[in-house]
């Protein structure tokens, strides 16, 4: 439902969450994404068009959110690549429709409010460090890493 | 979040509901849905992929549901055009992730599986025949038609 590249831009905000201070290149995120690298940097484009993250190109460049992450919500990044939008009215503008959507467009409106409201007000940081569970895209390795800096910061 | 195109489908299976004896031509879906012709096309292949249309090309053509619409579900339309489906294992295939998904793909997996609820088992006829509300895509000249076939039907 919602797209590759959405899932995509998650795994990269959530890799730079875990690396709060300076920049992190492209290659580190591409290898612990676990995302090919051309469309990696398609996603950044678009993170960075949101304002998500800010880039430095170049020798020594790479990537870092605009903000920290308890202040990014998954429906930040979700509407940074498709964004959700709820049906205000009638998309073929009849004039019959225009006091309620008819059953049709209402399901789908409803179906749209009610995924807003599941990522609306969930923060990166809330998702990366919910406890008990296995930690969102990190191997045993990287698990320890995130525990030493992230947790701490 | 459900893309342009499924609702376009929507649209074209729903005019197709409406008038379930003989074929309608892409002339008239295009006039009744207001989905440009092209684009329209385009959708219409897919349907006939998934096996919800039949069509015939050349003069006197056109296109008809394939069973009957209180047995296709705004599901099937919606996964003939771009599936949703739940996240069945850790997608970056991480080894310590293999027992349960992290939090991160837990919560995109639960929100496939609330919309998958919204849409499964609900027909077209059950939506284009719900009463009390202006009718998917119908005008008030539209309505009265469909009242005199589709609903003695």
């Amino acid at each position: 439902m919602l797209s590759q590249t959405t899932e995509y831009a998650l795994r990269a905000m959530s890799h730079l969450a875990y690396v709060p201070d300076g920049l992190v290149s492209t290659g580190e995120l591409a290898e612990f994404t676990k995302v090919p690298s051309n469309y990696l940097a398609k996603v950044l484009q678009l993170l960075a068009k949101a304002g998500l993250v800010t880039g430095r190109r170049g020798v020594g460049g790479g990537y870092r959110l605009s903000r920290p992450s308890d202040e990014i919500t998954m429906l930040d990044v979700i509407n940074a690549i498709d964004p959700i939008r709820p049906i205000a009215s009638c998309p073929l503008g009849l004039e019959n429709h225009s006091g309620a959507l008819c059953p049709l467009h209402r399901r789908l409106d409803e179906a749209a409010r009610v995924v807003i409201a599941m990522f609306d007000g969930i923060t990166l940081k809330d998702v990366l460090s919910e406890p008990g569970r296995a930690r969102p895209l990190c191997d045993t390795e990287m698990t320890k890493k995130v525990e030493l800096t992230f947790d701490k910061s």
